[in-house]
C-alpha cells in the first residue's frame, strides 16, 4: 500500500494545497491527491474527504468511458491508440482502472505503465494503475473518487479500464457514462460474454483485431453479437451498437470515437446523460450505506460468534428462518 | 386482511392444536394455520413461528414447482389440468401463489377459485390464493412458510404460481426446485420474456396452446426459444428444456410431467436437488437479515428526517458520498 506521506516524508500537504495543486493541473499533486484518497489509514480519511469536497464543484465536466474485455482482447493497445488520437486533438485524457485482483506488487492491468509507453509520455495524458488491495467495494470507491479528482484537474476524457473479474464490470458500468465491451472473434468468446451478462451492460461492442486474415472472422463475430442483442435486455434510449476495429491498421478507430461522441451528444440533448449521472450518485450513496450496514452486522462480535450455530440450526430444521433472523438482529452488540 | 381469529371468534387454537391438525391433514386447520402465518398482527407472530417450528421436521418431502407466464398464457388452465392428472395418480397437490399486486378484494391470480373449479373440488388438492397486501418480501416470506405447512400436511407436490410483476419470478425461483415458464407463440412474446431475464431462470419452457392452427406457431416459438437459449446463461447441471403442450387436446401434458420427474430424479441422484434447497434456505436467512437492516435504517426517525437534505447536498456537490453515508450511519437513533 502506498503511503501518502511517502512522497514527502516530512509532512502531508494541507487540504488547500492539494486542492489548488489539482486545480492548477499540477500532475505531481494530482498523483499525491489520488494516493491520499487510496489510503486506507484512518488519519488520512478526513483530509481526503475535505480535499474531495473542495474539488467536487470543479468536477463533472468529462466524458467517462468504461472499457472491458477478456485478457488478450487488446484493451491497453486500444486505450493507447484511442488516447493518443484524443491527445493529438488537444483533449486531456485520464486512464484509471478497476482491478480488485491487483496486489501490492502488480495488478493484472495497468500495473505496468510500459504497457502504454507512448501514452504515458504524452503531456496531455495521465495514467494511474488500479488501487491495490482491498475489496471490490473499496477499489470502486477509490476509482469513483479518483475520477472526480482527474476531472477537477482538467481531464475531459476519463477512461476506466477493467478486466472481467467477478462484478468489476458492473462496478465500472455504475461509474461511467458510456460502457464499451471489447471482444475477439472466434473461440466462443461471443457466447461467453453474453452468458456472463456483460453484453447487456454495453453501450458499444467493439470486435478488435479486425485485420488481415482475421477481418472476416471479426465481421462474422459482429453479426453474431448483433443477432444476440435481439434477445437481450436493451436500453431504449441508446440501443447497443456493434463495430469492428484494428489498432494495427487504424481502421475503425475514428468510427469508434465517432460513436462515443454521438452517444455523448444524443445523451446530452435528450437529457438522459445528466439524469443517469444523478442516478449513479444516488445509487452509490445507498450502496455504500447498504454495504456498511451489512459490514457492521457481520463484524459484530455477537453476530460472528452466533451465526454459524444459528445457520446450522436452521438447516437442521430446529429453528425457522424468521426466528433465526430475529434472534441475530436482536443480539447486535454495538 | 384476514384475521386468524375470524374463523373462530372465541379463541385461536393452541400451537399444539395447529400442529396436530396440520399433521393429521385437517384441511380446515391447514387453512387456518396459513391464515395465522399470513397475519401481520404482532400478537400472531410468535404463535405462527412456534407452529412453524413444530412443522418444519415434517416438511421438505415434496417437489416444489414454480410456474410463471404472462396473463393469458393459460397458467390456471395448465395448473388445473396438471393438478387433476396428479390427483388421479393419488398424489396430493397444493397450489399457492405469489402475487404482490393482489389487493384485499381480488388479486390478479388465484383470487377466484372458480378459475380452477375442478381442481378446487378434488379431495387431494389444496388451493390457496396469494397472500394479500404487503411488500413482495412479505408475500414471499408468507408463501415460503405456507410451502412448509402444506408439506407437513402431506402435500407432496407444491405448485407456486406467479405472474410477471417486477421481481416476483425471482422470488418464486428462490423458493422452488423446478421453475417452469409458460409462453405463447407469436406476438413477440418470446423476446419479451427473454429480455426480462425470465428465460434464464427457467428449468423448463412450455409453449402453451399448441393445438389447431396454432400448433405450427407453437413449434416455431419452441425453436426460437431453443436458439435464444444458446445466448443465455444456463445451469450446467440441468440445461433448460423447451416443450409444447395443449390443455385442450392433452397433447404434451404427460411429457411435461415426465420432464419434471426427470429433473427431480436426476437432481436427487446427482445431489444438487438437496444442495440447492440448503442454499435457498441460507440465502433466505441472509436476504431477510439484509432487508431488515435496511428497513430499520430507513425507518429510523433521524435518518428519515435527514436523508432528503443530505441526498440533495450530495447531488448539489456540497458533500461527498462518503461524508453523506458516514453522517447518516453515525446518526442512527435507535
Amino acid at each position: 500500500m502506498l503511503n501518502p506521506s511517502s512522497d514527502n516524508p516530512r509532512r502531508l500537504p494541507s487540504a488547500e494545497q492539494y486542492i489548488q495543486g489539482v486545480l492548477s493541473g499540477d500532475r505531481a499533486l494530482l498523483g499525491r491527491a489520488i494516493t491520499l484518497i487510496e489510503s486506507e489509514a484512518t488519519q488520512h480519511r478526513e483530509l481526503a474527504q475535505t480535499v474531495l469536497r473542495g474539488l467536487i464543484p470543479h468536477s463533472g465536466n468529462s466524458l467517462r468511458i468504461g472499457i472491458t474485455g477478456v485478457p488478450g482482447v487488446g484493451k491497453s493497445t486500444l486505450i493507447e491508440a484511442l488516447g493518443m488520437q484524443l491527445c493529438e486533438q488537444g483533449l486531456h485524457v485520464a486512464v484509471l482502472a478497476v482491478d480488485p485482483s491487483s496486489s501490492q506488487t502488480h495488478g493484472s492491468i495497468l500495473g505496468d505503465k510500459t504497457r502504454m509507453a507512448r501514452l504515458s509520455h504524452a503531456p496531455n495524458a495521465f495514467i494511474r494503475p488500479s488501487p491495490t488491495g482491498g475489496t471490490l467495494g473499496g477499489v470502486t470507491r477509490k476509482t469513483r473518487e479518483s475520477i472526480i479528482v482527474c476531472e477537477a484537474a482538467g481531464y475531459t476524457i476519463v477512461l476506466v479500464e477493467t478486466v472481467g473479474v467477478g462484478q468489476s464490470e458492473t462496478a465500472v458500468k455504475s461509474m461511467t457514462d458510456c460502457f464499451v465491451l471489447l471482444a475477439l472473434a472466434g473461440a466462443g468468446d461471443e457466447l461467453q460474454a453474453i452468458k456472463k451478462g456483460i453484453v447487456e451492460l454495453a453501450d458499444l461492442i467493439v470486435i478488435t483485431k479486425a485485420d488481415g486474415d482475421n477481418r472476416e472472422h471479426a465481421l462474422a463475430a459482429a453479426a453474431e453479437y448483433s443477432r444476440a442483442l435481439r434477445y437481450l435486455a436493451h436500453n431504449s434510449q441508446w440501443p447497443t451498437r456493434v463495430q469492428t476495429c484494428s489498432t494495427q491498421t487504424g481502421i475503425g478507430l475514428p468510427e469508434l470515437w465517432e460513436t462515443i461522441e454521438q452517444f455523448h451528444q444524443i445523451g446530452q440533448t435528450q437529457g438522459w446523460f445528466d439524469s443517469r449521472r444523478k442516478e449513479q450518485t444516488r445509487e452509490w450513496l445507498h450502496t455504500l450505506i447498504q454495504s456498511e450496514l451489512e459490514r457492521r452486522f457481520y463484524q459484530d462480535v455477537a453476530i460472528a460468534s452466533q451465526l454459524p450455530l444459528i445457520e446450522q440450526a436452521v438447516l437442521d430444521g430446529n429453528m425457522t428462518v424468521v426466528e433465526a433472523a430475529t434472534r441475530l438482529l436482536d443480539s447486535i452488540s454495538k
